[in-house]
C-alpha cells in the first residue's frame, strides 16, 4: 500500500494539506481538494481516518434523526442544517428513525463511540422513557418541533402551536364559522395539546361550543386525512370547517370532501399546518401555518455546536415565529 | 473511565454480547440491546468502536448520496434501500450532495477513510468526470435511475425510461391528440435522451409532426412545471397534450394550465411521471408512470453488498418494469 507521501507528490501539496483535506474537506479549496483527491485513487492510498479520529476523538459529522423522511416539511429543516453544519466544518448523516426507539438508540451509539459529534432529532415520535434521559445527559442533542415533557428535559427548537392555531381559529371565526372539525396527526404528543389548547381557547373566547368527537385522525398522511374528511362528513353535525394538522391530512380531507360533490371554500372551509411548497399548488390553494423550517434547522446546528464545545445554553427552549398564510381553501360561511 | 467489565456486569451478559451489541445492534435482541445500552450509559462506559473498525476494517454502514431530498420519488427509494440494509445489519447514512460534485466527493472519501463501506447514488446529476470512474474502480457502487455513459461503468438500477415513455405516447396517441409539448427536468442526461427517444419512435410511428421548440423546462420542480406550461400556452400552437419529466412538473403545469382559464383534460391533457403519492390526490388525479422505487432501493443494496463482499456483479445493468397509472388528468382531445 502507498503512503501519504506518494499522494503529497502526486498532488503537489503538504502532507499536512492531505491530512486536512480528508479530515476536513469543506475546509479546502475545492480545486485543491479535487486534485488531492485524484491523487489519493492514482496512488491506491487508503488513509485511515478512523485511527486519526480515535486520536482527535472527533468526527466533525452530526446526525440527524427524521422520524418520517416522506414528510416534505422535514426536508426543508434537514436543508437549514445542512446549510449551518457546512459552514461550520460539519458533515451531515441522516437517520430513518422510522418512530422506532431501537434504531434512534442504534444512531445514539454513533455518538457515543465517537462516530458522529451530536444528535439532531425532527419530532420525537414515541414516549421519552429514562433511558433516553440518560443519553441526553451524555451525548450533544437537541430536538426540533416536538418539547419533551420531563424532568431531564433536553433543548429544543419549537413553533409556538398554540398561538399558530389560536391565529386559525381567529381567521376561522372571523368568517363566520361556529361549527368546526379536526383532524390531527398524533394524539398523545405535546404538539396535539398545544395546537387543541390554542382553537379551543379562542371557541371558548367567542362563546362556540366545541364537542371533543369533533376531533379525528391519527396519522399525518393523506390517507389519514381522507378517511377523517369521511368521518366528520358522516357525523350528525356537518362542520363548516375543518382544522387539519398538517398540510398532508389537509390535502387528503379536499379529496375527500370533493369527491362528496362538496365545495372548498363554499361548503367547508379547510386549513393546514406548516407551508410545505405543494399547497400553493392545490386546487383550491391551501391556507396554512407557515413554520420556519429552514430557520428551525439551521439554529439547530447552533445549539448542539454549542452543547458539543462545552459551552453553556443561553436557554433550554427557543420559540421560532411562525405565519398565517391566507389562500382560497378558507372562506366565508355560505348563507 | 470505566470498563466493558463493569458493562458486563450491570447489564448481566458477555463481553462479547456487549461488543456485539456495539458492533451490530440489529443483531442484537431488542430488549437485550436496551440493557446494553442502559448499563453502557449507567457505567459512563466510552467504547471505542472507531478502534475496533481500526482492526476489522469494516463499518456496517452504507452512505446513500440524494441529489434533491426534496423530490419525494426519492424518498421511496430510501426506504427501500433502509429496510435491504437492515436486513443485512448495515446501517444508511444519507447525504444530500445537492447536485454538488465536490459534496459527492467527500462522501465517497467516508468510503476510501474505512467509515462507510459503500455509495449508493440515487440519480447522478452532474457531469462523470475521470476522476469519478477512478472513483468507481476503487469503491463499492451502485447508481439508482441515471445510466452514466462511460467506459468505466458502475453498475446501475433503472427504469426502461424508453418504453415508459412509448407508453405513455401511445395512451395519447390513442386518444386522438396530436399537438405534444414536452416539460423536461434536466436536458443533457441519458434520462431525458431515452425519455425524448420514446416519445418521438411512437409519434414517428403515427406519421406525427413533433418540433424540438416544444421541449421545454430545465428543472424537476413545480415552478418549472408552471413556467413550462406557460411558455407552451403562449406558443402559436397550443399543444392538446404536455409531457411532463416527473409529477412535480405535472403539478405546476396543471396549475398554470388552470389559472389560463382551461380545463385538464378537456382543453389540455397532462401526464406525469414517478407516481409520487400525492399525484393520486391532485384534482384531476395525475396519469403518470409508476416505477417500483422501493423495490429499486432494495436492489441497490443487492448489488453493492455484493461488491462488498468481492462476489462477481450478474450483470452491470438492471432494468426494472414499469406501470402506467391512467387516472383523470389525460382523456380525449375535444372536437
Amino acid at each position: 500500500m502507498s503512503t501519504i507521501k506518494e499522494v503529497c507528490q502526486l498532488a503537489g501539496v503538504s502532507t499536512a494539506t492531505v491530512s486536512r483535506t480528508l479530515k476536513n474537506p469543506n475546509m479546502v479549496n475545492v480545486k485543491t481538494r479535487e486534485r488531492i483527491f485524484a491523487a489519493i485513487e492514482k496512488a491506491g492510498y487508503r488513509p485511515n481516518v478512523m485511527a486519526s479520529s480515535v486520536k482527535t476523538g472527533k468526527s466533525n459529522s452530526l446526525v440527524v434523526l427524521v422520524p418520517n423522511l416522506s414528510n416534505p416539511f422535514f426536508l426543508r429543516i434537514i436543508q437549514g442544517i445542512e446549510k449551518a453544519a457546512q459552514e461550520n466544518g460539519y458533515s451531515v448523516l441522516l437517520g430513518d428513525t422510522q418512530g422506532e426507539p431501537h434504531r434512534e438508540h442504534e444512531y445514539a451509539g454513533m455518538v457515543l463511540s465517537n462516530r458522529a459529534d451530536g444528535l439532531i432529532h425532527l419530532d420525537h415520535s414515541f414516549p421519552f422513557s429514562d433511558n433516553d434521559a440518560l443519553l441526553a445527559e451524555k451525548v450533544p442533542m437537541v430536538s426540533v418541533c416536538e418539547r419533551i415533557v420531563s424532568d431531564k428535559q433536553y433543548p429544543v427548537i419549537e413553533l409556538d402551536n398554540y398561538s399558530a392555531c389560536r391565529a386559525l381559529a381567529k381567521h376561522l371565526t372571523s368568517y363566520g364559522h361556529k361549527r368546526f372539525g379536526i383532524i390531527a396527526g398524533q394524539n398523545e404528543s405535546q404538539i396535539f395539546r398545544d395546537r387543541l389548547g390554542g382553537i379551543k381557547s379562542v371557541l371558548n373566547e367567542e362563546g362556540i361550543d366545541f364537542d371533543d368527537s369533533m376531533v379525528v385522525g391519527n396519522e399525518y398522511s393523506y390517507e389519514s386525512g381522507s378517511a377523517g374528511a369521511k368521518a366528520l362528513l358522516a357525523g350528525k353535525v356537518r362542520p363548516t370547517a375543518i382544522f387539519c394538522f398538517n398540510d398532508d391530512i389537509a390535502i387528503g380531507a379536499i379529496h375527500e370532501i370533493k369527491k362528496h360533490g362538496l365545495k372548498v371554500p363554499d361548503d367547508i372551509s379547510v386549513v393546514g399546518f406548516d407551508n410545505i411548497k405543494v399547497s400553493a399548488y392545490m386546487d383550491p390553494p391551501l391556507t396554512t401555518i407557515d413554520q420556519p423550517a429552514y430557520e428551525m434547522g439551521r439554529k439547530a446546528v447552533e445549539v448542539v455546536l454549542q452543547q458539543i464545545r462545552k459551552k453553556p445554553l443561553t436557554r433550554n427552549r427557543e420559540i421560532v415565529q411562525f405565519r398565517i398564510i391566507e389562500r382560497a381553501s378558507s372562506g366565508a360561511v355560505s348563507s
